[in-house]
């Protein structure tokens, strides 16, 4: 028998009914539909791109906030107790993560979990772990359809943590409206870890762990932080803030929630915040095309084999890259 | 008569004939490969591609600096003088400039010359304005392609400079050694007009006008830069450096040719060096692919139109990226 004859299959899951239940905040739906969305079987891409079609009109009404950070600074502790006090506050919140690694080392499948776990215990809050795929691009574009998937169920929160693998803040921060950069409390050579053009992406920085005996150096972090930043042109104020809290105690978490807010009217209000989603849209449907126009090259091992020769020749300056773009297009069929 | 059974033109240049003239070191062959590379007809297209090809062996051996700068930092003055000063040593050095809004004001056509009036005097050196593309991508392509014809001719240092349009800078760095960035004597408010990122591409930054009575004001500035870059982890010393100079007086500019040499010297010996001309060659490789299928997506306008269209719906959150991406894949015979 073709495959093309084979009857539907039961475990196909129907894009209407699971936007339906979505939409009537079935929680089982929303893990069917981001286990759909997570599948790479390319029935189930086709199914989860319909669900999301059909959801479009009831997203983007949440407020995305990327959150990123150095290994220890806090990242799990603090976005529990936001999510907690944003829980008390009647708000709804999702918690995702983009963690390219995460299908090398497995480890965040349960650690999300358990390290969050004050939040996933809670009903009224949602904690997935990052899609294991292989790719950033790939765990990328799962994180985003699931985050839009939240925001139909009706969380209002999104919070999207990064373990800052690659190029994974640049992934997040082109999926959120507010990027926050967590820091310790110490600047400097503690600070080596942070890469190169994180603090260009931010909208804000909160030096965590200012508690205790940490809250003098957390302080005078956090002013060294808003100085330097002054100094290197970034306008003042309107646009970045610096800011202190402890994610162990507690403290500063409601000014943080609030400055989130605050960067997010004043860019709502400014038009930047539409702009920055129109634009976050246009270039995440610009990647798709680049995944599916890479995926068809490398689809074929000849291909493969040709890209990767090219792509050694011209990086070791023997081949010029007009040259072999040329050649590239034609097995493109351009 | 069929275009294609015309016989060749007599304005075609040859490749052969002009990669031989280069080698020879002969100027009128120069200006006619730039004129050549610079060309949009497709036959010139294609000798231009084989000329590089050609002259492939010869080039990678200059000093390839990016410098960047806002408007009234002196950027001119200070790359005639810095430019003098290297003829002086017994260097060979050439000018190029990405400017991506010169097609529109047509100012920098002239203007690079008059203001690098002693510069461009000088049969030694060789300043050549911004190429008048439509398009950052075309502009950065042919000026890549004529600082590869600069190498080839023997030119030992190529200075590229942008006026800082749209994502010139980057497009510079990404076909320069080491990038340097022009800073005005006093930080905070008189830097606003600094981009956000340029700080994270920079190589190294120079506090220009450091003469007369500014001098303690850059000395200051310069300080403040690099305890602002020191806080916000770049690696202190050995990748950055702040400096001060004149342009002016040609107080510094030893000192800033030394700088550049060292970090020069210093990625080399690591190994950065290769890294960076490998990942650069290749990102140049995919660009081109990349043009090469917007200008066949662009060439329709049918096509062309819903492209629009598709990036309007898109953006206003009307079609989800991949629904979209299915139609351009489509469209694109995917």
């Amino acid at each position: 028998m073709n495959p093309q004859d084979a009857p539907p299959r039961r475990t196909l899951p129907d894009a209407e009914a699971l936007a339906a239940g979505i939409r009537a905040g079935q929680r089982g739906a929303l893990a069917r539909a981001i286990t759909l969305v997570e599948s790479r079987r390319p029935d189930h891409r086709r199914e989860a791109e319909r669900l999301i079609g059909l959801l479009l009109p009831q997203t983007g009404r949440a407020v995305r906030v990327g959150i990123t950070g150095v290994p220890g600074v806090g990242k799990s502790t603090t976005i529990d107790a936001l999510g907690l006090h944003l829980l008390e506050q009647g708000h709804r919140v999702a918690v995702l993560a983009v963690d390219p690694s995460s299908s090398r080392t497995g480890g965040s499948i349960l650690g999300d979990k358990t390290r969050m776990a004050r939040l996933a215990a809670d009903p009224r809050a949602f904690v997935r772990p990052s899609p294991s795929s292989g790719t950033l691009g790939g765990v990328a574009a799962r994180t985003r359809e699931t985050l839009l998937l939240c925001e139909a169920f009706g969380f209002d929160v999104v919070l999207v943590e990064t373990v800052g693998v690659g190029q994974s803040e640049t992934a997040v921060a082109d999926m959120t409206d507010t990027f926050l950069v967590l820091m310790l409390p110490g600047a400097g050579d503690e600070l080596q870890g942070i890469k190169k053009g994180i603090i260009e992406i931010a909208d804000l920085i909160a030096v965590n762990k200012a508690d205790g005996d940490n809250r003098p150096r957390a302080l005078a972090a956090a002013s060294e932080y808003a100085g330097a930043l002054h100094v290197l042109g970034h306008e003042a104020g309107a646009s970045m803030r610096v800011l202190t809290c402890s994610g162990l105690t507690g403290e500063g978490l409601p000014e943080l929630w609030a400055a989130i807010l605050r960067h997010r009217a004043e860019s709502e209000a400014s038009g930047a915040l539409t702009e920055k989603r129109t634009h976050q849209q246009v270039k995440w449907m610009w990647a798709l095309v680049e995944e599916r126009l890479r995926a068809r090259l490398s689809g074929d091992p000849a291909v493969r084999a040709e890209l990767r020769g090219l792509e050694a020749e011209v990086g070791g300056g023997r081949l010029t890259p007009a040259a072999a773009a040329e050649r590239i297009s034609r097995l493109m069929g351009l």
